[in-house]
């Protein structure tokens, strides 16, 4: 077990999952006893890998592309009107359509900017799209590879291939061995283990690992990709969301990317450290409560840096007229390093 | 396990929980293995024992409620426009008002009907809170009764108390071992195992087994109560919902209500025979397929009306663009009696 939920001051629900702190060699330096027991999809947390793509091909470059910009390209936005903007101004500058993004539309996360668009009767369109700064970043980087911009989502798309390399070698295990399926917004998905999955972002997190590995161009795009997320945290995430607060609560010190079913990792800048968790059922409600839990046990970050977060995140659990009813709690002790 | 989630042909998530199917004296006749290992809410699956205090005080009488009415007591309803106007016309009856009720208010469940009030600019009053019916009811019975009918959601109020005793009577344990919290509604909720669940709806579906019991009144409520619920599976729930799905599937062979926090309890008439869901995490997004695959294994239903029910509510699994990704699959084996 990670968490329950009491009401009453009865367990009502309970969450299971998988945690792993890993750091660049793949050892895991923490983690619960069943880390990789069984695969999990990165989903929206392999954003920053598959900005590497962009930084290393030029087009960052070419195209201009501020931090906020690179920061957006790393996002699962809330939708909110300074994050169309900003993907709409990128797209521009490319001579790119909105409707050349293949993400699909759905209603911001950020609530207001949805009824907003609901009371002005308007659908959403793809700039709306979570993963449309990530889509924008794709299409630049096949105008500066010389692909085409069709289809740059399917599995048979040199991009996709690409980014298929770059997680592989990031999470420490053959490209063969990375499982594939299609994500929400339609790209390939990259499964592995938490294990993995942290070991990928401690090697985002420690330039001095690829300068050793004899991959100067990782070191210097991870440096640039890691800064950019956690200078502009709004732009990777949005108004209240947990990877803003987190960033936040620890300026510098952690970069942190969740994704669709109850995936979160984040990585830790000069410690060569990374951290993932899945929680088994795909639901994120306890996700903030499971990381300050496993980030207090682990050390990786300091209690007020802890309390900062959870100030904004963890609140105890109210009904439909804002009683308190419960709270969530964790439970788990993780294992330290054999 | 009960359910996976397979996306790529991968287990992406994973439900875990308790199931049980058992007759009017509590004995086990399917069930999960760990049925009876940890207690849950009913929440709302309590709804049709609440609605014995509304037909066994007489105030269903008395305000001559139709058998629409009286399933709309039992609901945990879409906020739908025929819903808010038939709960409208319950209370101007008892010269009530929407203020009067505790439920607090909440955007309602059918999307058409919440974006409607946004794109009005209008706040959802308690009138579209799903449990505005059971309120209704409540303050009916409260009228009948000669109790006040200001804090009937606490505790101490006496029709609180009542449902308690009704509760653990159907439910076939000692109301002192009931758990008790507050639910999203403000009114007493009641803990207990699936087991205990689901003797209760076997007892709601069984008149004989309560003149038997020399309880008459008990045997002509429940008959009253699941023949409203039974004929009116819209007034119980709403378009496109699971409880309304079902009991469409096998008209007079099944009435069935859903709870918060992935509870689902059912009834089946003339056999004696209840069956409760828990799903331990408290989604409710493999319920269909769980339910169906037991419904398959216990012989409940037939083949053709698990179709019908599945027809509607199972359905591959897609993303933003509508693309097939992948599925929910059941994977337990309910075992028989010993």
């Amino acid at each position: 077990m990670l968490a329950h939920v009491i009401r009453g001051g009865m367990s009502e629900s309970r969450h299971y999952g998988y945690l792993a702190i890993a750091d660049t060699s793949g050892r895991r330096v923490y983690a619960t006893e069943t880390a990789d027991s069984l695969p999990a999809f990165l989903r929206s947390s392999a954003k920053p890998f598959q900005a590497l793509a962009l930084v290393e091909s030029g087009a960052a470059d070419r195209f201009g592309l501020s931090e906020t910009e690179l920061a957006i390209a790393c996002a699962s936005h809330s939708g909110e009107e300074p994050h169309v903007r900003l993907i709409r101004g990128m797209l521009e500058r490319a001579d790119l359509s909105p409707e050349d993004l293949l993400c699909g539309s759905h209603l911001p996360f950020y609530e207001p900017a949805a009824h907003a668009l609901i009371r002005e009767g308007r659908a959403p369109s793809n700039l709306h799209s979570n993963c449309s700064g990530k889509h924008t970043g794709m299409l630049l980087t096949c105008l500066q590879m010389g692909w085409p911009i069709e289809n740059y989502n399917l599995p048979e798309h040199p991009l996709q291939k690409w980014f298929l390399e770059l997680v592989a070698e990031f999470c420490n295990l053959p490209p063969a061995e990375v499982k594939t399926g299609m994500d929400g917004c339609s790209v390939v998905c990259f499964g592995m283990t938490v294990g993995q999955m942290a070991t990928g972002f401690a090697r985002l997190a420690d330039p001095t690992y690829w300068e050793q590995a004899g991959k100067p161009e990782h070191a210097a795009a991870i440096a640039r990709i890691t800064r950019a997320m956690m200078a502009h945290p709004f732009f990777v995430s949005g108004t209240d969301r947990e990877d803003k607060a987190l960033m936040e609560a620890a300026p510098g010190r952690i970069f942190s990317k969740g994704g669709a079913e109850a995936i979160w990792c984040m990585g830790f800048p000069g410690r060569g450290l990374g951290l993932a968790l899945k929680v088994d059922d795909g639901y994120s409600r306890a996700h903030a409560v499971i990381i300050a839990e496993a980030l207090r046990q682990s050390g990786l970050l300091t209690e007020s840096e802890i309390a900062a977060f959870t100030a904004h995140q963890v609140k105890p659990l109210r009904n439909v007229r804002g009683l308190v009813i419960g709270e969530i709690q964790a439970k788990f002790k993780l294992l330290p390093p054999d």
